[in-house]
């Protein structure tokens, strides 16, 4: 039986986050989150079928999480310029880098993912419909291109923030700054 | 006392990666690696002082394993043309992914060196190199720009690595090809 109280199977998921963050996947176990949310032993398993149905639960709080306040939203919404873009794309990436834990819980998911199909297919789609509310978006911020304006620069930007929490001495925050601002200017082709 | 057969040490490393990409990190015991390398038990542990140092040297093996073949280096040497350059940043791609599972145990490394200072260290010093060989040879093609243009190639086409390696179904092989392309086409600026 699955239990419903939604603010304990919340902090359920966000100390499963916690624990993927430190401990990585094979950390994660039922008796581990429990731990972790100081909540008594059997809590988990209470709450969730079993181990996969807790990972594909992990992805989908990691994303819910992620999403901005109503300000952000509608400044990601507006017309933009290449450099109302530039500031938009900064604090999309200080968004995600600040919730660190979550970013390497993610990418714990993303190599599971190579082993378990139900959370391969979980995070597929989540990430193409993150990608496609972003082309949207980018669409209607009036600037040129759409999706491969926006593809590269998911890519780029996220390899920069795996580099920034996993290899923090690589680049400086100054020189993460510049990159993140060369990113979008390349990306972004003016019309001729 | 550590042990210095080179072939059988080459062996235990490649185990070692082998191990790390099905099961992670925390799967990557002197017994585990002992089994998957078909060797005796505690053959590994003769090799390895400690599991730090296994897994600084997986680091280093899985680097030496992607050094490409004489022709191709010298064809990355040469002057480039932007067209030329696709098909350098092509050949790149497809050997990196195709080293599949040394692509995972890396990322296995990352989020491991998130909590091994050595490994960190390691990592960094070898992207860092890896970087700076990049830019000197981009400098010699002769195309405009490097520092900036070497740096946003490598963090967009290692996501694009990652995205096709643990989440195969979010652009077919059609799609990643084009993406590379046009990643080039916008990094590399023209001169005016």
């Amino acid at each position: 039986m699955v239990r419903a109280n939604p603010e304990r199977r919340r902090a359920l998921l966000d100390a499963s986050i916690e624990v993927l963050a430190r401990d990585g996947a094979r950390g994660l176990t039922f008796r581990a989150v429990d731990g972790e949310a100081a909540v008594p032993a059997g809590t988990a398993s209470n709450y969730f079928a079993n181990r996969d149905d807790l990972l594909v639960q992990v992805g989908h709080r990691y994303y819910e999480r992620l999403i901005p306040d109503a300000e952000v939203l509608a400044r990601g919404r507006a017309p933009q310029t290449r450099d109302s873009m530039i500031d938009v794309m900064t604090e999309v990436v200080e968004r995600v880098a600040r919730f660190r834990t979550g970013y390497l819980a993610i990418l714990e998911l993303r190599l599971e993912a190579t082993r378990r199909p139900a959370l391969q297919s979980l995070l597929t789609d989540r990430v193409r419909t993150d990608l496609d509310l972003n082309i949207a978006n980018y669409r209607a911020s009036g600037l040129p291109d759409g999706e491969n304006t926006v593809v590269l620069l998911y890519f780029a930007l996220n390899w920069l923030i795996l580099d920034r929490l996993t290899l923090p001495d690589l680049f400086d925050e100054q020189r993460t700054a510049e990159l993140v601002r060369t990113a979008v200017e390349r990306m972004i082709v003016e019309p001729v």
